[in-house]
């Protein structure tokens, strides 16, 4: 996987904030159950809310759903303060 | 984030399973804190696990840090049976 070339575009971003970006793929064999990608943004969230300050605003999310392949994008953006809650 | 290419490889699997891709990217303003991929992959592996059954064997995960921003893929296959454990 060349994560280097996909995440690259955030390079570019401002230099006084941090930013976490969460990329989820589910592949089923079968069309049904496709909620376990909600399941686990909502846990993920809930991990990642641990450890840095989430502020709604600065949260994207983005879902779609396939026959076989759903994916959720989680972008969040957090002030450079921010960045450390509890180590 | 073009989702659809990036993930499109994994299309051409064998049907017969499930496969759960993860990919965080963490774009820090210092080059210190490095650690917070190390624990949320441990954090996000354990979520993971209370929905799927997660063979040792079928994980793999790789990460990358770099001076700014540090990366962590996380690619789990998983037989069709053992796709589903607790709703």
């Amino acid at each position: 996987m060349n994560l280097k070339r996909f995440f690259s575009r955030s390079a570019s971003a401002p230099a006084a904030r941090e930013r976490l970006q969460v990329l989820l793929a589910h592949e089923r064999a079968s069309s049904g159950d496709s909620d376990l990608l909600k399941t686990l943004r909502d846990e993920i969230m809930a991990v990642i809310a641990k450890h840095m300050q989430v502020d709604g605003d600065k949260v994207s999310v983005k879902m779609e759903r396939g026959a076989s392949v759903s994916t959720l994008a989680v972008d969040i953006e957090v002030p450079f303060d921010g960045g450390k809650k509890a180590a």
